[in-house]
């Protein structure tokens, strides 16, 4: 990965980095991307489940999805992963912000064809949102496969953007009388949910008990 | 708002709707919206907070924001909203989805010059994300009004995308002996953490203790 002109800090720029650790660290707390793309001048923004591998990130979706057909044709496309860890509440409304960590990568995608590279990007997409759950579930079929485009994105460049820490005030603002600092935000589970059809009554895999984001709450 | 070509919903319809009514309670139950613009014929995908009123959204930031400055121009662009409410989790790899509420809004944004309309829509920004903060914070002043740029976003087209409910296996793989169900997501706060240099010690918001999304989890 590289950075330039597209992925440049251009404003306080104590809150970017370009570090592959920092990056990828950010991607691996995440499971949902924001995909941009432009067809005819217009520009869409979808939503979907990812996966990384390295500077690749595995994108998938049905083979009738209008996103998946049109990225397929080696679109320049933009990948934005936001997490988001706390309000910031200032004393003054400006300087008001949210705590977050947020990633832009730039790249082009390119449709998996081999069903044993198709197989493994699904594998890592999966591990990626919920680790163990792979080898406890039927595998794809065939036709399946078929069924299913998937994507590789090579990130050609990104950065990364974090705000963390307490509200900046001015100096003068800090003798008001009012409440100020953070409101941490993180995603939580509650109690999963047995689907009604669960044949031998299973138990709850640990995996799902106890799933958990790594999360730096608030900070 | 309307639905055309560029909304349709081409897949599984009966995830879809354009019910302006379930399209505002999407957008009201986020905060964090995905903004996308195409410049040069790059796409680029920017976080930002929001705020709704009627069918126009605002969006503020620096003046120096590259994202706001450009599209200020009046270019077209895409706005998305999700809300992550939980994985489900099927017997097979393949039926593995998300549960989840979506919008994708088209339009194109223009600033808004007047102190008065943009001190307006900040507040509508900071209800929208935090409600009842708004009268307890000191005001914007001249100058800060200048330094921030503030859009409104108005919606041409607009539509909602739902997934709830449990898994749905392929009726083969029923009698599998894998966990299947929902585990609900969703976004919770910690306890707010009063920041250091605190006046009087004032004690924290109602608005701020109490916060919540709405939120249907799991479903």
């Amino acid at each position: 990965m590289k950075s330039t002109s597209r992925t440049e800090l251009r404003r306080l720029p104590n809150r970017g980095s370009s570090d592959p650790d920092v990056i990828h660290s950010i991607l691996d707390d995440a499971f949902l991307a924001h995909v941009g793309f432009t067809v005819d001048g217009q520009p869409f923004v979808i939503p979907t489940l990812f996966g990384r591998e390295e500077d690749k990130l595995y994108l998938h979706g049905s083979s009738a999805s209008r996103m998946l057909r049109h990225l397929d044709t080696g679109v320049p496309a933009c990948v934005n992963v936001t997490i988001v860890d706390g309000l910031v509440l200032a004393r003054s409304a400006f300087h008001h912000s949210m705590n977050y960590r947020s990633v832009v990568a730039f790249g082009t995608a390119r449709k998996l064809l081999e069903p044993s590279q198709k197989t493994h990007a699904l594998r890592v997409i999966s591990e990626h949102v919920i680790a163990g759950r792979w080898q406890d579930v039927r595998s794809p079929s065939e036709k399946e496969l078929k069924a299913t485009t998937v994507l590789e994105f090579a990130v050609e460049e990104a950065s990364a953007k974090i705000r963390r820490g307490p509200p900046l005030d001015d100096e003068e603002d800090y003798s008001l009388p009012v409440w100020a600092g953070i409101l941490p935000l993180g995603l939580e589970q509650k109690a999963p949910v047995p689907d009604l059809r669960l044949a031998a009554a299973p138990e709850v895999p640990p995996y799902v008990l106890r799933y958990r984001r790594p999360s730096q709450l608030g900070g």
